[in-house]
């Protein structure tokens, strides 16, 4: 917003003129500036269609088309000088444009307007973010994928109310997350598949009397067609309302498990150090590790469902077609985009960084009779019981070897069959934490074989998409 | 939450017992008895399953499903008898089972833990009606194109910033809505797609040591497959979510209609006509036609997106795997569905009765120049001026014929010939608002021919999807 | 929403008709029959005053509060009928009114309209609900607080980051709460004090010909005044928002201290233990404790959160005066208002049973060299040493330590010289995490002395206010 | 957010190194040197106590202030130097103050850590724009008291569901704003109450053991007390929710006006004129004034609720006392309230320039038998008829002057007759817009009388409050 930096210090008055209040609402210039590529992108491809459909000459066409290149090469060397009187970033382009070629300049908005322009411009914008995104969140799983591989075996406590449960292994929990973000980057391509429709010839909003070729400058940005309602294309933002659902389940799942690493960089669990890159230190307390990286990455998922909450409240209840109040669309978005940026890229590094304690992890897998259900389902296998007796008879054995203060692997065979007489000494076989975990074979469950083939499948997977990244 | 019932009259104390407190915490039979259908129809395929893989006899398999099938008729008779000391619908259910059948209930949650239970009915509960959206959002797409269809030629101003900038066709305006329903309901799908994996079988938290078939109760709920992890099965809800974001667009685009359609219903604008049936009318002022449904239908959003907000922030930071805030997630998802379940139902039946008044829309239409950019590329394609120059001797124009208090097609071509010369009165075929919306023939314009073709082609494709419904 | 019952069961069909439709939109009884006591004492005021200023007989007036006494009896009792087509609670009440007292009852209603009756009664119910609060509020401080006198001592790790970073007390940790619901109570009050005028009078929307005395109501009600301008009267919501505004800051406080239960009756922890009456247990792991209650209170600000936003966007951009999107107001309310009442009973529930362990947190207080910031202050103190300087001196000595593997009390004094030469044996007098909290006598700090004053200063004060409760 | 900047254009690349990353969790300044005023009048407070204590000398305290006003006057000059690696605006300070003061500097940071530090700063940051705004505040309530009172008796429709009503004045309709903007004024105060207390002192979290003086440094600041506990000081960032709050509704406020004034300007209504300051025009169309400035205002709110959302689900179940996700308080918070501020600017400047064209709204006013109430009051009044009996009367009476097309005080006398025997010719002085209008005298109501009243009475009020801002 312009008027940030008018009143970033105590210069700023707060009281504004009538002008300076409609600079600040009519110049875009400042945010939108960063979609100065998209637009000389979306021009290139306008002009190339206007000639080949014969609205401008060739000429016309070659002379745009070298402007817009150069006009490229100035924002890229931090040349071209923005102007906050030409309030956005096309009128900026059209400018230079003209400056640069003269006349020709005038013919490129033909066949065009502002409000097919900015729709085609934001949603090349938003598309590559995707893209980005989606290279981002499989570098994640890689890194995931790959700690899970070296870590199927290591037990640790799988918590049910943050309280032991069962044992299960580091390698799966980590396995929870490539899943997780396995749905996110479906999100996002599915998001993507909806928005790669080009606006472009849309016009102001009734379409237009030139014989464009749509097809043309769609297929030229990389869209799958143009969108096929001309009132619908400058009214809808669904694409970045998408995007943000997408961008915020995603935060979402980074806040869960960016809590469960401040927990477990505990000294109370000490289930996993941090690398020195990711937590910062206190000049007093050298030995301690705040794991900032981690909180900052809890936090962000704050921002980025407020912007997407902010969005639709700005569309509630808005007739079509273009009204300003959809000028408020891109700041939050990039913001919010930005935030699962860092977030994402934090919590990769993260985790290849990351180091379990496998001997503390271990220790607290075995807390709390955590293999109770293992000799339950013990019972209703081999002595053919009903589950629910079971679960009862599960539950006086367990208090039997609380009464004595021992942990159920340690509670004497005539302890248990003074609650159920048909027990043997087979029983033993599944009351440590290992032989927990490794029974639990079914599709999906903690077993380390498990786990290695799952972390296996997913690392073939991701090979070939992180290698490009 | 059952304290509602016992607060609802003033005999409700506000200071609350622990027990009381406790009960209202766990006792979730008051809302989630909504999912009686899906737990038994659970139950009957993991039943069916243990039978098949050899954990259950046969005997005990057909018991088991017989008892189900008898609760199903007593819930769908209304007999049954609900317990809030049981807690919740799977407890009732199993009771109940137990009652009618004896010892080989307790066999039937071998294998199988409330927490992938619950999963598994939810999953199957919001999948149920996401079909139930599609089918709805398809008959409301198959009432716009109807309505298109005849309309595809009623000429109505096309707005920006609420005021008229050229003119469109009530067809094409209403074509706008069934491409974003189309969107919505590819939402829908999406989520749908990505929700059907079966977290059957992935037990408490780390799958279970019993040989289950996981393939086959997921085939036989209609699932496309067993979920993955069995962490990520009992701690996700992601579905939900993803719903409420596809519901919460949806319901963006209602409130956009309807807000239209409050203003539409004005005597000020006098545009439309809704049916006595979906209006409300004053004793007093018989007259009056108060748009209630329209209005109704706008204000959903705030309580769907509210929903969605609130399961984000109930999910946040919660680490792995079940904890209690997650039994906030059913509440609100049922309230936000049936909200939207209203508002859809509600817009299909004023877009059956809907009558467009067409001659003050004609009459709107023509207001303030509208078509000043038609006679901007009249100067582009007919006398070849570049874009800019047009747009300004367009401005001179209008002016003149502002100042002569005429509109643009009552200008004489003298006048207009003073601004720019080489004008000549063929220039008068594209002035008049038919003319106007006529030549916009570009792929996705509002000419009528197009707006026709596009409103047959949804018709053509609805016209099976709604048969069914 | 009335279609939740019929929905319930899956006799519940998905397509509704237009009067089904209809019927949801417009009856409210199902929901607002909850202000039935709040629309009576209205009815009744008004009816005092209308015969006080000669606009009905004093017979009418004996009749109509005759009759609406003995409603108020059949609703407490139960027996009274409610009943959907006539839509709301105004109208049911109205109905048996004339049921009882005949044509005076159609008097009532006179220079009084359906839409400042709701305003009036919305009002009551939300100001006795703020009054509720502040009682149950001020409960709950006051179990804190004298938890936190018997606790003014008992030491614990002060944590940033979640890392231990300096000793307090857990009587300390208790009074930051509250302060926060101290003030959460303010603004509750705040709130009160703004929505405690009384719209009656305004009648539909312009205020009314009869010669009325709205002061007279007003005061009648418990009103401060009447309300200043019919069209805000109607269309006025802010008083439910900001109190829903107050209850989501309050949640939030709640959230925070149900996440620190969550992690302190963790076995990592350790340092709390919760009664039997606000956990659940498992039957097959008879030793576990789920803090399911701090589970809940932790989620309950999704919900209230939530449903502020919900009503904040259906308000935004609504045109004056009253629109049917209002009557979206009330569910969420309700809902909200009964999550707060939950939370807040429950928390102070676990607060009058919760048992600190406290070697537990002694234990953990001292780690990680916890008063390297009370070496350093006595370095500044004692040496004249510039902080930053002193800040510096003190990480190497704790580097010292961490190398030995000591605690800071444990390292010799020698090696303390080894970095700084003017340190002396009267150093250690500052390094037990005793004398630590013991220093922080600044105003606010932690030393049990200062504790056990403002807790008993906190006491004084809520004794008489929760005598009456 | 620092990465902002590096990303703005196409040379940012989307993957982050660890140093990258870091560098933007950590570095704030490129937002929080927008509070170095505050934390310049913090640090001066600070080291006048410490002297006054005895902490520090008088000597060093003058250095320190000399340094300090010295770094003021850079900065107001624009000559300082912010440092990125020096990462926040309390460092970037400090760190140049030791350049110009050498080793005093180090001793400004006895008894005090960042902690406390960044909570004062923020707080006096907030409390400023509280300030601004209820001065802003004012203004708007004064440009539209003056506005009511010239239109006092000025005849508009009052709308329900956005149809005609009953005819109320415009002065009267602006008058329900005033009452808006001072229940939003009320919040602001009570906000700014609750914030000021001075944290100053609580140190890291535990308060300190230096002899410090609390009472001066919140005395100097202009806080009325330090706050009471010095965890929950550190902690709280209820001040900045609480005003986001306050701010949130002032901004939906803010959109309900602002709605009115996009549908007042349009053609169809044509009730109110906008100055060219406040619209921008098409320079193809040279009549168009699109309301850009009230859509703008309309959407802040979407943005301001958004930020309190997103603060909400940052603070949600975080421990005490600080974590690194509270740093996520600022930027939302500072684009929140330049939102507001641009808002309220603009909608003051919109105010002051509007022109109601009052015989567009009396036209209106009189559409739809709107005076029917005022018809069947009289019934009621002259009649005695009871009320019920009297609305049906009336609706009998309607419809018949709906049949012959007339208006109701058009119906001749013997037509009502014909409907009710009783009624005489002095029923037509009520049947009037102007009449009606006039009539309704209770307090509240829209009689001209009443509403020029109330006007003078806020002018008055106003009056001293508006001089000074």
């Amino acid at each position: 917003m312009t008027e940030k930096d008018a009143n970033q210090m105590w210069g700023g008055r707060f009281q504004m003129s009538p002008a300076e209040i409609m600079e600040v609402i009519n110049a875009s210039i400042d945010f939108d500036k960063r979609m100065a590529r998209e637009d000389i992108a979306g021009s290139r491809a306008h002009a190339e269609m206007l000639a080949a459909s014969g609205i401008i000459t060739q000429d016309d066409r070659a002379a745009i088309d070298k402007g817009l290149v150069q006009i490229q090469s100035e924002i890229e060397a931090g040349t071209f000088q923005y102007s906050r009187a030409l309030e956005d970033v096309h009128m900026n382009i059209e400018a230079r444009l003209k400056e640069i070629v003269g006349e020709a300049a005038g013919r490129l908005h033909t066949a065009r307007s502002r409000n097919d322009q900015v729709a085609t411009d934001f949603r090349l914008y938003v598309r590559a973010q995707i893209d980005e995104f989606d290279a981002a969140l499989a570098k994640l799983q890689f890194a995931l994928a790959k700690k899970a591989l070296v870590n199927a075996a290591t037990v640790m406590p799988g918590f049910t109310h943050l309280q032991p449960a069962q044992p299960v292994t580091f390698g799966h929990h980590l396995l929870a997350y490539v899943e997780m973000f396995g749905r996110d980057r479906g999100r996002f391509q599915d998001a993507r598949k909806r928005l790669n429709e080009c606006p472009l010839g849309a016009a102001a909003l009734a379409g237009t009397s030139f014989p464009i070729d749509r097809e043309k400058t769609a297929k030229a940005l990389g869209f799958d067609r143009p969108t096929a309602n001309s009132l619908d294309s400058v009214s809808d933002r669904d694409f970045v309302i998408e995007t943000l659902a997408a961008a915020s389940l995603c935060a979402v799942h980074i806040s869960r498990f960016s809590e469960e690493i401040v927990l477990w960089v505990t000294p109370q669990f000490g289930f996993l150090k941090l690398s020195d890159r990711f937590t910062t230190g206190s000049s007093i307390m050298p030995q301690k590790r705040n794991p900032d990286a981690a909180e900052l990455c809890r936090a962000k998922v704050g921002r980025i469902a407020g912007a997407m909450q902010s969005l639709m409240m700005v569309i509630k209840g808005l007739p079509l077609a273009y009204s300003k109040d959809m000028q408020e669309d891109k700041e939050v978005a990039f913001d919010a985009l930005d935030s699962l940026r860092v977030a994402v890229s934090a919590l990769s590094g993260m985790v290849d960084d990351m180091e379990p304690v496998a001997e503390n992890m271990q220790k607290a897998a075995g807390y709390g009779f955590s293999t109770a259900t293992d000799l339950a389902d013990w019972l209703v296998r081999e002595l053919k019981m009903p589950f629910r007796q079971a679960h009862h008879v599960t539950g006086s054995i367990v208090a039997a070897a609380e009464k004595r203060g021992v942990d159920l692997g340690e509670l004497p065979l005539k302890a248990m069959q003074e609650v159920e007489p048909s027990i043997n000494d087979s029983v033993f076989s599944v009351l440590s934490v290992e032989n927990s975990v490794a029974s639990r074979t079914s599709y999906g469950g903690t077993a380390p074989h498990n786990v290695e083939k799952m972390a296996k499948r997913w690392i073939a997977q991701l090979d070939s998409e992180v290698a490009g990244g």
